[in-house]
């Protein structure tokens, strides 16, 4: 890619990402997809250079930067290999931290914010239930109050790394819906930043929990693992409340109101998502063109043939609108532009579309090879 | 579309351009696609307001523009409903013009360009040929240089607007392809800015010539309108010239220069043509939106349904994503950077393809009545 | 295509209607397109040949065949550039005397069926209304009962060949829905057999009536010819009656039963327009194949070029795996078995896509000589 | 699917295999991917049923049936669930044996033949070499005569289930190439059927060699497994040669005739392949239905909507397209016809394709959940 349209701090951060990254290279995304483990290094290496506070407030010690700058970040980091799963890593501590931002008293971001930029503090993010999908409205958790704390019960799934997280920003009803008005159903959610595990990491420590960390889970919390189709360096999981205690300190803003602050990193996720994807695609591409220009059939190289040339300039091409359109979205958001939403809506799909065939066609190029784990295009695919 | 991502002067563009289309709907252009007739009264129009000359300098009474607001200007004509044929019968006065304004001598340009300003010149461009296509460099028609003029030979193919054009932006080989290095067979080819009639349009005179001008062709010349599937606002033609004189005053810079004065002009024509096929295709999404708006099946519009919703919500984003691409190539080519033509490239295909698919969709979404001429979609589809 | 797959019989109807269809080449079916004119000189040659008669009962002087062979019969006629207008002006007089043929009386098919194959009786459509479309059960013309007549109110949208037709297969409502049970409303629906005009044709007459005729529309007739994109040899038609009156001696079968009819020969319909489709994509392919054999670029043919060839190796596999579908589909209609439909609605869909992107694929072949009119892909395209 | 267009026999080998298949369901198929197992259990079932000699002569104990029939047996068997790995492990079984069947003598078929159909012997497949690809001709293995033997030099590559089988069906130069006419280069190529393990299976004894077996490799070969995106139950290998002997009486036919013997089996093949695809397609469809009418969302199942509807329907239409053209291929194929070989390319094209989309629309019907392998249609689609 060339650096055209970007600001210079995007460049700075593209350039300065682009040197960790290269630290982690295809096979070591290769053996953490394999062994299904976290990519604690990586995340490691970024605490140390305080790209988790990318977004946060600078007089927290935070950048103080928008979300076009993390698009870049997070574009980059899977442009290096790391892929969807590489990116996930670093994006769960992002965007559900934008409502904590935003909404939270000064005590929980004095609190909360320095622990996650040091990696004290690890989040996941806990929304999407197991029957419910994408209805955010009819959510079952339920969290009541008793005394000072809220016991929940319910469950939830596809959260990611909640193997090594410490917390949880997590979305449940306080209150029953009332049918009276349009919207009523979403006053009842709340949001919450529940801790998960007993006791909390270490300042950039790598244990985290989850499988090799000492710290286990709290009372009244299960989970379980979900095998998929990629993406395996990164947890994806079910977790099941059973009367889980939190304490009301941990509550976001205003009870009621936590729909309202979950949809707020929602545009924020759709431009980090859409930056995902075409550094997956551009890292497939890179293979591709390697490839094509290595690969000799009937005496000159496959990248000679139109039968290659085409799809790779057409996924090339698809990349390069996904991207503008992008960044676009980015910076509407960062303007907090009302028409934002549209826009990080069409990046998010254009984007996805654009990585999923630039890997296809990677595939394609590769032919047989294309197939086999070791030219690393069938992994970026199944991340797609 | 809304203003994002535009400039303060794109947008007083737009503005201005959208004001004066406002005068030429829907059934204007339909008639003139069923006559075959040239849009002389919106050329007309932009020439008062002196927007021909958008891309021309300000000392010779231009509004020394670039290319980026050139764009703004022939999406939002495309965009009126007027798409690429009327688009077309202002864009032939803009980019074949390039080579002129950086190219010319002072005189051509002081001679010329308030001309073709104000009407008095019209033009049009020589450049393909029946059997070579798109190898420009093995063109065929020759001028031979005898006196102070150069007698011309041969033939050109898909000249738009020659019947009402006063001039030809021309080129022809001057001398023989050398073989001794790459790039010799180039250096043969001249620009020339020939004229084609008898006399010179009256300013802002809509006769032009052609059709029902008096200002008959000048010897040598013979032309044939090819008959094609749409776009029939404009007309297309094969050109023949048998001993065909052009004054040596109208060579455009240096002989043997002229390959490399049209290359100049490409890159601009390639983002004039993507804001074109964008225009059209955002004018076939608002037919097909009112259209899902107002149809009733089974008692509720078929815009409620997923089946007519999704694949023009699709189509939308492919041109948002075409659109921000053709703009940061427009930008790229006014700031000259080498890599302006890989954009413009990109920007030309993914535009071409958003708009065909725009158009296909709202033909989709009106079902029969897109194939019916008075829906005006079926007309969008054929231009594209 | 070869004859794989054919029965003896599709196979000696295939080569007798190609023989036939050699006399009336591209640019016959050109001019017709371009003049709106009626392929009268093809329907004449193929009522001599006694090919209207091809699903009819032997013993009407029918050939007694199965929807498999007119689908071959129409495939062929697409096939020789005739594309789907020139299918249509013969298809109009195939399917939808299926219900006369399946469910009229004896006197109606001993009178009718032979005048429809020498041509005296042309046959047109009429079910689908401006505002009901495909919602056949909405119908609002009226037909209501007084003597011995129906006298008919409301309009028809779409019919192609009226203007050329003696007769119309009408539905019209003559109860209104009951609500008491589902399938009520179709009840109501009758089945008309209407003469149009004042006069029949003479036998393989192509006078016909509508244009060059003699023979007026009846009282309480009105006609208005439909503008379109392409098939523009044969018209389509908004047809509004008021108080017009038809005998009771043409109603179809029984009273309240006509919904039930038409659909019986709604799947016949989507093979034939599967054969059409398919046709016309062959055509494409092969005016496509000719000219990449022909044009020559950078010193070779552009058909030894992958990004010519595999876009046509592509549409090809398309229309073979269409094809194939297809006379499956035809044989299980003729077969009368009970998931015939759903082959029959996959095949129309198949082939259609396939015939589309054959013709795109053409057009891309040819450039920009696939835009103009006298390469004929063009005119495929449109009808496609 | 329904039966329509299947003969007879083919009905009858449609449910005895699926019968069979019953025993192995998604479960079984998911374990065997994950561990990166053979289906012993499944070739011993077919072999018990003596199904691996479906194309073998009755004389000598098969079934005497054509390719259109294993077709039928290999479709099912993907169909099942057990999907292209699964099915595989019985092709590579079927078509490598064709050169056996048609060219070897007499004493190899009755030597071979009837060890392969009651397990004794379990073959794979060398043709493919690193370097070179498809590029057959040039392949550079080399077997060079040494008394009763030939001595092999060289490599093979996607060589699969080479870890279970006791032979190989190996292809290598006999002699080098002349260029003196064209095909020169294909006469120095010979086929041979190479033990490749100390001792013969025991008959339908599932330990086969390879991993858990006691029957190590011949002196002279290594082998090493590639690690893949999918197809995990069959392993797919590199295969090194040096100094490997065989010995004179596995050579089958002629020497330098084994590049056409190859290419006899290799439209059999692609018609093989081409039902797998198939019956990959219509299993993934079914999971996709199942989902989509029981999955809830905002009070009705998802199949009730559209954007669900609508591309399921589209994929269906897909698969029978390529259905009833791979079947018209095979029947083709076993006429011995000469147009045979284009058609049975357009059917593995087309039914790939059909296959991949079927696949790619219910892993998006599924959702996030198409994303889990306990749905297995993530595994469907990696196997395409």
């Amino acid at each position: 890619m060339s650096s055209q349209g970007l600001s210079e701090t995007q460049v700075e951060v593209r350039e300065a990402i682009s040197k960790i990254c290269q630290r982690f290279d295809d096979d070591y995304w290769m053996e953490k997809d394999q062994k299904q483990e976290y990519p604690h290094e990586l995340y490691d290496a970024l605490t140390q250079g305080n790209w988790i506070g990318i977004c946060m407030p600078p007089e927290l010690g935070g950048a103080g930067l928008g979300i076009s700058e993390a698009t870049v970040m997070l574009q980059t980091i899977a442009e290096s290999g790391a892929s969807i799963a590489g990116a996930q890593s670093i994006h769960a501590n992002i965007y559900p931290l934008m409502p904590i931002i935003e909404f939270g008293s000064e005590a929980q971001k004095e609190d909360w914010l320095p622990k996650m930029m040091d990696g004290r503090i690890r989040s996941c993010f806990g929304v999407t239930e197991p029957t419910t999908g994408s209805e955010t409205l009819k959510l079952k958790t339920k969290a009541v109050k008793k005394g000072g704390k809220y016991v929940i019960n319910g469950s939830k799934i596809w959260t990611s790394s909640a193997q090594v997280a410490s917390h949880c920003v997590l979305l449940a009803r306080t209150s029953e819906p009332t049918e009276e008005k349009r919207g009523g159903r979403s006053k009842g959610l709340s949001l919450f930043f529940a801790p998960l595990r007993r006791q909390p990491n270490t300042p950039r420590n790598r244990s985290g929990g989850g499988e090799g960390g000492g710290t286990e889970l709290l009372p009244g919390l299960e989970m379980r693992k979900i095998q998929k189709m990629g993406g395996n360096a990164v947890d994806a999981n079910e977790i099941w409340f059973d009367d889980f205690e939190v304490d009301e300190s941990n509550l976001i803003g205003e009870e009621g109101e936590g729909f309202r602050y979950v949809l707020h990193g929602m545009n924020a996720e759709r431009c980090l998502l859409a930056g995902e994807s075409i550094g997956t695609g551009y890292a497939a591409l890179r293979r591709a063109v390697k490839y094509a220009s290595e690969r000799f059939v009937f005496g000159k190289t496959i990248g000679t043939m139109q039968a290659i040339q085409h799809p790779l300039a057409k996924a090339w091409a698809q990349l390069e609108a996904a991207r503008h359109l992008t960044y676009a979205a980015a910076d509407m958001y960062d303007q907090r532009r009302p028409d934002a939403g549209a826009q990080a809506g069409a990046a998010k799909y254009m984007a996805a579309e654009a990585g999923f065939r630039a890997c296809e066609t990677a595939i394609m190029t590769l032919g047989g090879m294309g197939y086999a784990k070791e030219y690393h295009v069938e992994r970026y695919f199944r991340e797609m």
